[in-house]
């Protein structure tokens, strides 16, 4: 018997391409697990077990050939998908079926996954949040805006799923609910078919059980991502805490100060980085063009259903609209230009750690707390990982994140494999 | 009678919306052409007299408000359609029926155009031709990608079109058409629904038949679009050449030349722009990275369905195959790096002119001719307009391109109003 409750979704692959056991033994073990589980989470927004199982019925025969066969995946309900409808937790879009696959979508079902069902997202990925539940406490929050997938990984539904962030929807959720996540550098992976919200910002991104999970989705959605070779080496960390510390809780800080002690005795080298004071202005120029472009991007929704809008996206459109042209221009002036600061101070790390979200999941399903960590190297670009933190039974789970340069993605998950492999042998 | 062959758009919505002319009247102009022309132009892919009809009457009794009530567009088939195929000149998507319209497709809708049809595109908005013809001569390109969107626009199919730019496939059929032409600051436009080829440049754009055309256009399309005060001054004008001036026919230079003699006789300030040496780089890496994004953009067609992409097509991929991680990471340093330095030599101008192309639209309908003072500009995402200039009898058009500061789309409109201005009187 297989522990499809511990395997990761490389493992779960490798089995089903050795026929070692079939990717409808795998299906069913997930639809179980959905089926005990989903009235509690509420993971999905459309899920269709025979469309699951159709879908494994085409990988029998020696189809089943992809470096993802038959690994289930819980898609956020962002990414078009033609066997399911895409509603971005809209009523706008409460009808709306696509007819073609986004295209990373497309790509999944090229590797052999199988697409479980759409999962909650905040209406148009911004804040209105869904009726998701985190599976550590169903008091509290998955986060957002990929709660779905976020809940639906740590609830056992699928070992693989898509988010996108904007600001924190991938990273947050991930800290909030134990879960390996990764988001690449922008514009690494073709945002076809999905609903855009802030251009500059958008990126597709997802869960995975382990690093290596991280890295074959790496593989499987971006042609040509370099694999350098695994080789273990003492590697020279960062640890930046940014101008917004003062966030972070005592219990928090003292789950990532545990972390780097460990990293330290492991033989790594961790040293703090001190920002310059000019990036204090960062949180609030991403929040200023996360407004403008996001009310640019809804400008049609706004036109033709003013009354199918929340009052968070409206809060969004109406602080764009006291926004000037000069000011949204001055903001990504000053990003563009302390991209390059960044730039050198990255120069010495192999990574730079820091937190995924300043507190654990708080209590209630309407707010999810600030994305000021993740959002802080959104507005770079810079690719960026949850690595979930060993918990103490009973405890909430809490985030260590780290940076990557740009485009230095291959290199931030091999740095990664090694944080993970530290962590878990101390854990 | 109305002149329908001269009114440009925003005449002929003033027209509609005071009831002086029907949208119904209108159409039927247009309708006229189409039939009379498109037989030797082959500006559309997709084109239905009953689908404008029905749009038509859904503006009668008081329902043509909008910017452009009552305007017949053309639309470039890389957009998504509710009414009308969407194939992007590719057999992979000759089914391809979107469920929804592209955001601008939408918003045109919103106020009040009216969709003519789907025009020609090269495929997924690369180089592989279609079938139109330039109708200035019907032995030569109309230029490409926006191929359908200038020749339709040429031979007076409709007074309006969407086209998209990566490097030049806007500017280039403009001059090669003798077209208005706008193509705004890089992610001002939301591009939902349009297919993706090069993300970094992609841009939505437009042809009107008049410098207010072009900002109505930008009005409708870009919430919160500036509108400065209608002030006539004494322009300083930049007269930019870039390292590709070699590339330049004589009777091209010496229009250009004489558009510039016009300015300074009128009281503007014109002063040659000489760029420093490192610039001449810039045309080798908006190419790699043009290849290196549309193999990614491309990778579900490549996989699925290798044997439906043309040879211009797989020859990108296989040069984007060759072309290492490293040498795209550097590409995309240098042109961010330049950005800068550009900034401040833009500083003292209100506009800078060039070429739109070297040449003037070349015999076949194969190869439509470099795109280079196009993408020079692409690669740092500033504004680009192109203005017709007057030809003598029997010649060929040939294009004077006015670039602006990054978001300052505004002005640059009003700058290119004056210069118009000048250059309309002169001829």
């Amino acid at each position: 018997m297989h522990n499809f409750n511990q395997a990761d979704a490389t493992a779960i692959s490798e089995m089903v391409r050795a026929d070692v056991v079939s990717a409808e033994a795998v299906a069913e073990h997930f639809l179980g697990c959905v089926e005990a589980g989903e009235r509690s989470i509420n993971a999905f927004v459309s899920f269709d077990p025979d469309a699951v199982r159709s879908q494994t019925r085409q990988l029998k025969n020696g189809n089943a050939k992809g470096l993802l066969a038959g690994v289930p995946v819980g898609i956020k309900d962002v990414y078009d998908t033609v066997d399911h409808p895409t509603r971005f937790y809209s009523p706008i879009y409460e009808q709306n079926r696509p007819s073609r696959d986004a295209h990373v979508v497309a790509l999944l079902r090229q590797a052999g996954a199988v697409i479980m069902g759409k999962t909650h997202t905040t209406e148009f990925a911004y804040m209105h949040t869904g009726p998701t539940r985190n599976p550590h406490d169903l008091a509290r929050t998955p986060g957002s805006s990929s709660a779905g997938s976020a809940a639906g990984m740590a609830a056992g539904f699928f070992p693989l799923a898509l988010g996108t962030q904007t600001a924190g929807s991938l990273i947050k959720p991930a800290a909030y609910c134990g879960l390996y996540a990764f988001k690449p550098s922008y514009g690494l992976v073709s945002l076809e078919g999905v609903k855009p919200l802030a251009p500059s910002f958008d990126t597709v991104g997802w869960y995975g059980r382990s690093v290596r999970d991280l890295e074959v989705m790496a593989r499987v959605l971006i042609p040509g991502f370099p694999q350098p070779a695994h080789e273990r080496h003492a590697c020279s960390f960062g640890f930046c805490r940014t101008a917004r510390w003062d966030q972070v809780d005592e219990d928090v800080a003292r789950s990532l100060e545990a972390a780097v002690q460990e990293l330290r005795s492991a033989g790594h080298q961790v040293s703090e980085v001190l920002l310059p004071e000019e990036f204090a202005g960062v949180f609030d120029d991403h929040l200023l063009i996360n407004d403008c472009e996001g009310a640019r991007s809804l400008s049609k929704e706004l036109q033709m259903h003013p009354d199918k809008l929340s009052d968070e996206l409206l809060a969004m459109i109406e602080r764009a609209r006291l926004t000037t042209w000069e000011q949204e221009s001055a903001a990504k002036k000053r990003l563009a230009k302390l991209a390059t600061v960044l730039e050198s101070i990255f120069q010495p790390f192999d990574a730079v750690l820091g937190a995924s979200c300043g507190i654990v999941a708080p209590l209630g399903l309407e707010a999810t707390g600030p994305s000021d960590f993740s959002k802080f190297w959104m507005a770079f670009g810079l690719p960026q990982i949850n690595l979930p933190l060993v918990r103490n039974a009973g405890a909430l789970p809490v985030g260590l994140q780290m940076i990557g340069g740009f485009r230095d993605d291959s290199n931030l998950l091999r740095a990664a494999e090694q944080v993970d492999a530290v962590l878990r042998a101390a854990g």
